[in-house]
Formats: structure tokens, C-alpha cells, sequence
């Protein structure tokens, strides 16, 4: 397909994909003409996904072009290339490492991931980004006296791990590797204020349920 | 007690404090000197509670000032107290009417809420905050071509369900209505990151339990 179609298909202006072939985060086409090349399925798969991360995922293009090496890196498998990609969001400040509220947050987090069973991240990178957000979030709790133990957290945790079943049977409908990953930014980004509408709905409909009177 | 104490008590500055009595998110304390006033218990619990709706809640001070008079008008019952607070939190840009995927998006969520029997909003109202701010994310993924019908929303709303049960059951740990509303806008808001880090978590966890290789 030429350069009007790559954009059409994937809804992305041509300028913007011109600047991304410059960036390197897409390869040339086969060139036709002087003027003209010609672009491939492959190439439509690869913006997808590039536009996923910078676009949805607000992915820096330098990290973006990283990301990118790991997910179409066949030595890796795909738990490996899905990490490298949803790794990369953006997630917020890090736990402020002087005030005391972190250190008890860590201590009620780290409880309730060894209760779960659940991993901090690779041995290998350090704890991961999520969990550092986890930390943070609950180190606010913490610090205005509102619950925040892992006694507190373990049934939310309970249930965002039927969140992730969903979510990762979503990805699985994608079929190729990069696919899967494209869906996976896009789905864990756009799906969150998704997730927080539902919830203020649902925490509207409980509240009529215990202390309504119609 | 003196402002010192109050200020120490709530976590919130006496320039601050002054500000909100100037105001009059506060009432007046009695005056013992002709410097010195004297503020009860119920002074810490507004305090707290304007506190949730500005510091954590961002909302803006003469929003603030409307919902206190519904959270301390006995006339309402405590599921209408409740509202007025949380309906008041930013939630989002609106949908935008222009674009046909809000169109799209509104269908499904309107079929979702009436499979799951729960209400828009107050019919006096017009729809809530939080439903305006589901169209929107779901108007988002369905642009993108990604999976937001109500057969997709269903399980997740199932699940806010859930959440829900939690989050008014800590607001009802709280004894009078001022602070359980204080304790709903702050669960609502500082759970958000909690949540959001924890589906992340639970993500990568589900994601090395389907494709991870150790």
C-alpha cells in the first residue's frame, strides 16, 4: 500500500508517520518510484503500535524506539515483551523516600504481596513501576490516617486480579506478538478511566441500596 | 480548643484555617480574648471534611461551601449527603456530542446500566458525573476500534460492584454523617491510584502465569 493508505488504515497523519521513519520507529518502504514507496501489513502492525505507546500510552519517542527492539526481540518471550511495553507508561511520582508514611506503606504493600503471592518486578530491573505507584498511593492513605493496611488492601487486590484475567483475555483475541502488546497499552491506558467511572457508578448505586429512601 | 490545637488535630495550616473561616467554610469559634477563640470537636470534623472536598478533592472553595450545606442539612437523607459530596470531584472532560464514537459509546452504556439495573443519575439531576465520564472513556476505546461494548463492560462492572461493597462499608466506620461524607471523598479519590497500580500488578502477574517462561 502507499503512504495515503498506511494513514488511513491506521488513522494516523501522514506527516506523523513521515516523522516517524525519520525517528527510525518505522523501516522504509520498498521504494517504487523516486517519490513513491510501498508499504506492507508489517508496517501497518508496527504503527499500530507505535501509536499506541507515544499516542495513547504518551511514551516518550526515545522510549517508544527501546520498547519497540524488545517486542520484535524473538528471543524474549511474550510475558517479556508485554512488560517491556506496559513498563514504559508513565506511572506518576515515585514514593517520597523521607517521609515516614512510605516506609509503613512499603511495610503493608510488601505484606500483601507475599499474602498474594504476587512478584515486585524483576529480580533483575528492581521493583517494578506499578508497584512503585502502589507504594505512593498508599503512602497517601497512610499519611491522612484513612485505612491503608494490607488487611484493608487484599480484597481490592482480590479483585483486580479478575480485572487482569479479563484483560489478559482481551489481549489474547490479538493474534501476533506485537499486536498483542499494542492491545495491551492501549487496553490497560484507556480502560482506566473507564474502570474509575464504573466504580463511582457502582459506589452510587450501593449507597441507594444502604441509605437511600425513595 | 485553641487554633493551634485544631491546626495540629486536622493537619491543616492556621493561615489555612483562617482563610477557610473568612470564608465561612468554618463558623466562628467562641470568642474567649479579644485575640482568642475557642473551636469544639465540631469544628475538627468540618475542618476535615473541607479538607477531603479542597486538598484531596480539588474541588474549588465556593463548590466546597454549596456542599457542605447539603452534608449538614438534615432534611436530606444520608444517600443524597453522600451525592452531593462525590457528584462535586472533578471527574473528566464530557463526552464530546460531536463525535458519532459518543454516540456509539452512550448505546452500549446505556444497555450495560439497564442489564445491571442501576440508575443514570437523579432523574432531577440529569445524568451523573461518573456516568458522563464512562461515555467519554468508552467513546475513547471505541474510536480506537478497541473492544467497549456492554458485553466487554459487563465483568468489569461486575467487579466495581464489588469495589463498591468495600468502599461503603469503610464509609460506614465512620460515625456521623460529615465524616462518613469526608471518609467518601477521600476513599474515592486516594483509592483511585491504589486500584489503578494494583490491576497493573495483577496484570503482569496473570501475564507471567500465561506466556512466562522462568
Amino acid at each position: 500500500m502507499r503512504l495515503a493508505e498506511l494513514s488511513e488504515r491506521s488513522g494516523v497523519a501522514t506527516a506523523t508517520i513521515k516523522y516517524y521513519l525519520r525517528e527510525g520507529l518505522l523501516p522504509p518502504g520498498r521504494r517504487v518510484t523516486a517519490t513513491q514507496s510501498e508499504y506492507g501489513e508489517e508496517h501497518l502492525r508496527r504503527l499500530r503500535f507505535v501509536r499506541a505507546l507515544i499516542q495513547v500510552g504518551k511514551v516518550p519517542v526515545a522510549t517508544a524506539r527501546e520498547v519497540l527492539a524488545a517486542v520484535e526481540d524473538d528471543s524474549l518471550n511474550q510475558h517479556m515483551r508485554l512488560g517491556a511495553a506496559t513498563f514504559a507508561l508513565p506511572h506518576g511520582p515515585d514514593p517520597d523516600e523521607d517521609d515516614p508514611a512510605t516506609g509503613t506503606a512499603r511495610r503493608e504493600v510488601d505484606g500483601l504481596m507475599a499474602e498474594l503471592g504476587w512478584s515486585h518486578g524483576g529480580e533483575k530491573y528492581g521493583p517494578s513501576p506499578a508497584y512503585r505507584m502502589l507504594v505512593t498511593a498508599v503512602a497517601a492513605l497512610t499519611r491522612l490516617g484513612y485505612p491503608s493496611s494490607a488487611r484493608h488492601l487484599a480484597p481490592y487486590a482480590r479483585l483486580a486480579a479478575q480485572q487482569a484475567v479479563h484483560d489478559l483475555d482481551l489481549v489474547e483475541t490479538y493474534d501476533t506478538p506485537l499486536e498483542q502488546a499494542a492491545a495491551a497499552v492501549t487496553l490497560t491506558v484507556l480502560y482506566e478511566p473507564v474502570l474509575l467511572s464504573l466504580r463511582r457508578l457502582a459506589e452510587a448505586e450501593e449507597s441507594r441500596r444502604r441509605f437511600g429512601v425513595e
